[in-house]
């Protein structure tokens, strides 16, 4: 293991006659062989002769990595080694995670996460970028927001481990290039403009006190590609190892933006498009984020409707990986065709509201407020046209590397999203390829984990700036076809169903089922 | 001129679709190509947008050199090159002087001194030594006063000049270990105790802000070479150029600690010792520092005294370089013989006063108090003791390198005293060998100009640690026959005149002077 920062236990010789150096140039020294020349901040320097001189020159040093260079991070009398922890966190608009990282056996030792404190200044990032555009006093309360959110979630971890937290000398974070501009209190309004150049994209190592971090050490922030490719996405290209991969990749961070990256050491290439808020369950009627009373299980066997609900409580509405499987489910039943159109005369459960069709997935009985939860018709078309877009832009990408999916090694889906979904509901509905499920790994929070893969081994640093250099990006607005392609891609799974043959066979399963049961029912 | 800090006018093009750099890797490709890679700091990040598009990219920015690399010190809009200004200090610890330095002329725009703040701490260096010993808290009081006196010294700056010296992008100091120490807020108790180690003597450059200075920009701060041979003597050897001479240069900094290097560009051997406070008036029962009312020259003919006080006002007492100049003035006249003894028959001025003889220099009306003004034959050796220890540390430099005082090229006299001392008043008391007039130099407030000398020329940076390197140190109290010499040194203006025929001539001319002055009374 090499992570960002390393202690040392060393015994300095006192000052005699012959040797008189001073004892910044003692320590210099001591450390010149294995870190070259280290810089000591007038704070530890401060600190140095007090401590030097009463300890009789045992000391533990800590050490941080800036890219370049080491610097002293800490002091300590006598040996401290065993106490060595970092700190890797995954800023999201929405919620923010930290861990809390063992540097010496490289275990997680507690974890937390809590809703960013922006939210409360604007639910989505967009609100955001405009409360605070050419607003500094605006934009400060951003950046304040997104401070008091890491060092809550600092305080938070030493309460859970017992571990002074504000001690680590090394934090890493990732976050998208919008949330790394607001806790720098850059302003982000330039990334929602065309040409949506950004402020900064490398701010590289800063110190936690000039963040406003109650942090000892420094803070690395993960650069960004371009706006829509942000330090959480070269995170989890990281933590993917991608760029060091002989065979071809693909990174799908599914969320409100779909961002994609496909390569191998070779070569990479990004993209990204808005995948819309309709696959974390934002536009769907009764849609909602993952949390209790949110649907997220769905099996249908004719008329009957077996529903998973986070909390075991009643339902509420659905989450995203609750609409993938309804889909997939109405699907392969046969209530919904390849067009995605309900068809009333397969269930007794589509009904008319509202001037359209709609699937009746909760009776009252099984929900909070009594009434019965409905799918519009119009609820999917709005969630075939978010998967049409993130299966082109998938298609797209390979075609632009010349690629197929059997060309695929390894398919990646990262975020919250891809964690809970049902691999071979994604694959019905087409919103995933027709990959063998072990080609297929669902990454969960690939920032955070990026994040702490980069903490326990600095020479990743070598690797992102590669990555940023060699990623090449693709513009799917300028692509003359993707429209068409696209709505090829709304039907379920595809319009060229050769595309997915495990589908039809798992339909035709289901179809010889139904026969079976028809033929019971009827013997 | 290449000084520490750059301004350049730079039009950056404004982001496109197909160039969407970042305004941060913007501004660092303009640089590049001139300056390297650019340290951004990320206050002067979070001003980069919304000025470099308001001003359509037309910007002034402000670097400085750390020493390794270039760091924005300042980002303006339009073109503000022709303001460019710089700070040069030297720290003493009685007096502080601060220059405003045009960094596109190289002159200097406005000169400001005080009285350094920590006098009212410990009016000399041992007793704040000793009243920071082992107290943060009366640490913290000495380091707040220095810093108080440098912004108060940059608040005078500004109101002579009319220019913002706050936005000066470079400052640097000189000042003697101790003083550095006490300015980094570091104790300088070990300076005074063997091995007498420094806590730091290389601390290089920190943040304005780090040290506490209402300064935007970066401080360097001159190293020491050991604890009595500090960044002020450093700065001096810049000044005067001696580690680029390709003959052998003195430098004798002279004041209550006498600091000595000699050398050349091929080796440098520096030594100090106390030089005693005589020198600057501070033991003769009638010294005072110079100052209103110091008497700082005298000529005496026969009975006749005349006095030159500073200020025009009436005489207090006699300052360093008056004692000098009495010294020497008694000797010639043939009052005082080679020995020091006041020759009571040879004038009329000496008296028994306090159970000794004492020369009257100054009559009742004169004087400010309306009394005699007297120079006691214990005050002469006080002063004949000091001035042999100053001598004798200059010979055995020269020993110590096989080098006679004929091999010297320059002799440069630094410190307030040697400023206004008559070069031939030292020579004839054998404070001063026997140079030719245009190889003594006084050089003032050495320490100031080389402070001045690195601002304009940031390439002396590497001189600076070569002189380090270079540097040997030899310890006067090591030497077994150094008192031996002492004593012969005591004699004026030597025990062995063939040293100073020059002030045997004078001698001989004062004679013959007298014998025609005393013929025509006869006559």
């Amino acid at each position: 293991m090499k992570p960002l920062s390393e202690k040392r236990y060393l015994v300095l010789d006192m000052p005699t006659e012959e040797d008189a150096r001073s004892d910044q140039r003692r320590l210099l020294d001591a450390l010149a062989a294995e870190f070259g020349p280290v810089e000591i901040p007038l704070a530890q320097l401060q600190r140095l002769y007090p401590l030097c001189r009463t300890a009789e020159g045992k000391l533990t040093v800590t050490l941080i990595w800036n890219g370049e260079r080491w610097r002293l991070a800490d002091l300590e009398r006598g040996d401290t080694t065993a106490w060595h922890y970092g700190l890797a966190v995954d800023l999201g608009s929405t919620s923010v995670t930290m861990e809390l990282v063992d540097l010496n056996s490289g275990t997680v030792v507690a974890k937390e996460s809590m809703y960013n404190r922006q939210t409360a200044l604007g639910s989505d990032v967009l609100t955001r970028i405009f409360y605070a555009k050419d607003n500094p006093s605006h934009l400060e309360e951003l950046r304040q927001a997104a401070v008091d959110t890491l060092n809550e979630l600092m305080g938070h971890l030493t309460e859970a481990s017992g571990v002074d937290v504000s001690r680590c000398a090394a934090m890493v974070l990732a976050g998208n290039t919008v949330m790394t501009h607001f806790l720098l209190g850059l302003d982000g309004f330039p990334l929602f403009l065309s040409p949506y150049a950004p402020v900064a994209a490398e701010p590289g190592f800063l110190t936690g006190a000039e963040l406003g971090l109650e942090l000892a050490g420094l803070v690395y922030l993960y650069p960004s590609r371009a706006n829509y490719m942000g330090g959480d996405i070269i995170s989890g290209v990281v933590a993917t190892d991608i760029a060091r991969s002989p065979e071809i990749r693909l990174f799908f961070d599914i969320g409100t933006n779909g961002e994609l990256v496909a390569g191998c050491q070779d070569f990479l290439l990004a993209g990204a498009g808005a995948a819309g808020p309709a696959l974390e369950g934002g536009v769907i009627r009764t849609g909602m984020c993952a949390g209790p009373g949110a649907v997220e299980r769905v099996d249908i066997r004719g008329e009957q409707v077996t529903l998973q609900v986070i909390g075991e409580e009643k339902a509420r509405g659905l989450c995203g990986s609750g609409i993938v499987d309804l889909l997939a489910e109405l699907f392969l039943e046969g209530i919904m065709d390849f067009r995605g159109k309900l068809l009333p005369e397969a269930s007794q459960r589509i009904v008319e509201a509202e001037g359209e069709l709609a699937y009746r997935y909760a009776d009252g009985e099984e929900t909070a407020d009594g009434k019965p939860l409905l799918f519009y018709q119009s609820d999917i078309e709005q969630f075939l046209a978010t998967k049409a877009a993130a299966y082109t832009m998938v298609e797209y990408m390979l075609k632009a590397i010349g690629m197929t999916f059997d060309d695929v090694e390894k398919f990646y889906v990262a975020g919250a999203f891809g964690t809970y979904i049902r691999t071979s509901s994604a694959v019905t509905i087409g919103l995933y390829p027709d990959l063998p499920e072990e080609k297929v790994a669902c990454v969960g929070n690939s920032s955070l984990e990026g994040a702490r893969t980069l903490l326990l081994d600095r020479d990743r640093l070598g690797e992102i700036n590669e990555i940023l250099e060699k990623m090449d990006y693709i513009q799917y607005g300028a692509i003359p076809d993707f429209v068409d392609s696209m709505s090829a891609a709304r039907a379920v799974p595809h319009l060229d169903t050769s595309r997915y043959p495990s589908v039809m066979g798992w339909k035709r399963e289901r179809e010889a089922r139904q026969a079976a049961e028809r033929d019971a029912a009827q013997g």
